[in-house]
């Protein structure tokens, strides 16, 4: 699937090709490496006051710390188990191994909530509080080709990466068991230090994140769970935030994601073959693939760049002026030739200019081909007439498009152009979300975050996906993002990792990160 | 490659799929079927006459049946020698194991001729007769998947199959070794019978055929061969012409193929992405796909079927009111219905009816998809922006269209049209051919069928191609064509087999395949 479960992880999606090559700080580019000229002006992480009083913090940096074999132990335990929906492996004792470490953290009911997919957990933790916080996790991963390992992703080893430091290396290790292990580590030291959770938590977790959350609406969308998350102030994902120079991004909301197939076929066409004949035949012969190509020439603009299916972007809201202030604020912050360099791009769409393509990534809906697939795909030719051929799609969409109009859209044009037959199969996505900058949730990151020295780049956008649409969208309508200071990389690709002790001191490790969610907990608790 | 070296062996080419489900009587279609309506009527093979005195006849078929097992035997040793162009396999043993067949058949001079490529045979055989014939060899096969076959394709087993016969299975048992084979058998017969060889022979071979006879122009050109080949009345190629009812066709050519790919790639476009990139960038990062679905867009009309290319078929020559004439008495003789049934097709392009469907096969020059493959290519989808897709296309060309004039139209017209970028990568394909039906070879293959009892359908040009050019173009000019009776199905797929010993009287085996060109010998001679 192509929902990304934050921005920063975006680059880490399902394309393992792109992600080799740019990696998360390239993703909007270069934002890493500009940052850093702000951020080596900056003092180190002081966590001076926050909402805490400065003993209470004190003792629980203590309690952290005596803890830490502990945290990274329980992270490494999550990483050995694989839960993998895409492959029906082990989902079920990963959402038991959960939902026990749940119970660890001081939860007081956790559920195993059923769906006609793999089963999500509900969990609330009453500490008495004034205030409630909503978290979201995802306790399954993506797949893994072990040979391209360096090792074992299941060993979930501690490796010394020269420069970086000590890391656990294992599928899940950053997307998303580290932060949310280490999330978890935050509320053991909070205990175990004497001192109350200070806001109540209701969490909401699935398994099926990484195959695009079919199910997870229905999790969310039970009473009992509706209930429970409408007394929250908003809910975030942990999330380990940090590029390589501590710098960091808050985007507020994300695109949503439409993925599908175009087939043509001769069967469902009832023009051409039923079966792949001899290329001969061509001459009398309808071809499915030229059926194919003409429907797929209809769907964008002669440059390949903007939809043309009508009504499918009539939604779309227009990027307000708020907004394009915010782009170029942090335009100036980011290296356009360090992205083009990461994408092997010479001119942006339309040769628009670096700002105008933080925007255009920011507000455009798009139709992307993903890739192609139909007749012989082998080396050089072979004369066959293929009787079907496939596009694999998907959709970006913007607020306030949703997924289910853009694909009615789609189908509906399809329809009029006269290529009715061609199947539209959905294979995953959602709607778009959004999140106000003056969200309590979102303000208080940006405080948590200027508490630790790191001013965040603040973007209107991910480009790419989560399913914060059931969190922002009807009925809940709350703010919801990602927090967490921490590092790791190699999201849906091999060798993934998160850090655990930081040779540099503007990157946290599991213990500092463990302390971002403690500052963060207090300071929405204020 | 696509070309094939023969009509009845169109479906045979690489299109496996293709021809695992329409078998070579279904190319035409129904040609068999309703043939076997007029064959039933007939008497069987008489020989009666032919050209040669009758006692000469006798003495030579008693021959041929005394060396049965002989015959059979040299097809054996021939198939369980591979000789692979594609995979560079035994190339050079298959060629010595030719020259040695040639030698011991007759031939007095037998030369093996390098070419850029593999090697070919030049060889003659003065027989000190009044005329001479030609004839093509080709000494390679086809590439094998053993797993696919029900015996291994290098052990020639003979394998009874029920209602057809004895027959031989193996890779290239009946494209060509088989028929070639069997050519040789009538030189051995006619010899050891005491008779002199009717005709002088001057025979050329490639080994290259399945590879798209890349190099086969520089060997018939060289200067010695071209001088003995003008001393022909026209060349053949040995061929088991006979369907599973016996019937047999005969075509006055073949169409040209030419067989390419379409490479989009942001590396040569100067725009898009140099790898795979996240699609989410798709909203400010051009598209090499939708680059090649626009590129391709251009290439035909919006119903696909009628190419779009300027100047592409400037010189096709329209279809005669004798090929229209040839073709509309062909109609009469085969059957609609079994054609579309065995291609899985409702409609022929524009609802055209079948006479008109086989004018179009014969007669319209094509532009194909083979295959489609570009980005992700896997089950469901892949959030990747891809920085290359690939059409696979073939271009099927009639006379007086040229292969390089097609491919020079193709490029130009993509050039004029923005796609100058779009990389043409020709990867094999030839010239068409065309033969006269008053020709002598022709006139004397249709006489020795019907001494035969066959009554062949004739058709203006077969729709599949074979490298025919060489010999009927500059500066040859020779009418070329194949010949020959027997049976046998599977060139390109699994099980490919050759008939030896028949159970149907109408359906010559290897006995009565080598008679038959005993008569074509004794006709020619004529």
């Amino acid at each position: 699937m192509g929902n990304d479960s934050e921005f920063d992880q975006v680059h880490g999606a399902e394309a393992v090709e792109a992600e080799a090559v740019a990696d998360r700080r390239t993703f909007l580019q270069g934002a890493a490496a500009s940052a850093a000229v702000g951020a080596a002006a900056l003092a180190l992480p002081s966590w001076a006051r926050g909402g805490a009083a400065a003993d209470d913090m004190a003792a629980i940096t203590a309690e952290i710390e005596k803890r830490h074999e502990e945290s990274v132990k329980r992270l490494q335990t999550w990483i050995r188990q694989p839960s993998i929906a895409a492959e029906n492996r082990e989902v079920n004792e990963g959402c038991e191994l959960t939902m026990q470490m749940l119970r660890d953290a001081g939860f007081q009911s956790v559920t195993k909530v059923p769906s006609d997919g793999q089963p999500g957990i509900f969990a609330t933790l009453d500490a008495g509080a004034p205030r409630t916080l909503g978290v979201y996790f995802m306790y399954d991963v993506k797949q893994v080709t072990p040979s391209e390992w360096s090792s074992p992703p299941w060993d979930a080893a501690l490796v010394d990466k020269p420069g970086l430091g000590k890391v656990v290396v294992g599928r899940g290790a950053v997307n998303q068991k580290g932060p949310e292990a280490t999330f978890l580590a935050a509320l053991h030291a909070i205990r175990g230090s004497g001192r109350k959770i200070p806001v109540n938590l209701v969490l909401v977790a699935e398994g099926e994140e990484e195959i695009g959350s079919p199910h997870f609406a229905q999790i969310v969308r039970r009473p009992e769970v509706i209930a429970a998350l409408k007394k929250t102030d908003g809910i975030f994902m942990p999330s380990a935030s940090q590029d390589l120079d501590g710098s960091v991004e808050i985007t507020l909301g994300a695109k949503g994601v439409v993925e599908l197939e175009l087939v043509s076929s001769g069967e469902r066409w009832g023009r051409g073959p039923e079966h792949d004949i001899h290329s001969s035949e061509k001459a009398r012969v309808d071809s499915p693939a030229w059926h194919l190509i003409h429907a797929l020439n209809t769907l964008v603009s002669a440059d390949g760049n903007d939809p043309a299916i009508p009504g499918f972007a009539d939604k779309a809201r227009p990027i307000s002026a708020a907004e394009k202030e915010m782009i170029a604020v942090a335009a100036k912050r980011m290296d356009e030739n360090l992205s083009k360099k990461a994408f092997g791009v010479k001119h942006w769409v339309h040769d628009v200019g670096w700002q105008e393509s933080i925007e255009m990534l920011m507000s455009r809906p798009t139709v992307n081909i993903e890739g192609l697939v139909g007749g012989y795909t082998g080396p050089g030719g072979k004369t066959i007439l293929p009787h079907r051929a496939v596009a694999k799609i998907d959709l970006r969409l913007v607020p306030d498009m949703t997924a289910l109009e853009a694909l009615a859209a789609l189908k509906d044009h399809l329809a009029k152009q006269g290529f009715a037959d061609v199947e539209v199969n959905m294979t995953g996505g959602y709607d778009p979300n959004s999140t106000s900058a003056d969200s309590g949730i979102i303000k208080t990151e940006i405080k948590v975050y200027r508490n630790a020295g790191i001013d965040p780049i603040i973007l209107p956008r991910s480009p790419g996906s989560w399913p914060g649409y059931v969190f922002t969208g009807e009925p809940l309508r709350l703010p919801a993002g990602h927090f967490g200071l921490g590092h790791g990389e190699g999201a849906h690709a091999p060798n993934e990792y998160y850090l655990i002790d930081s040779a540099n001191p503007k990157v946290q490790g599991i213990d500092g990160a463990t302390r971002s969610y403690v500052e963060f907990l207090y300071a929405m608790a204020a």
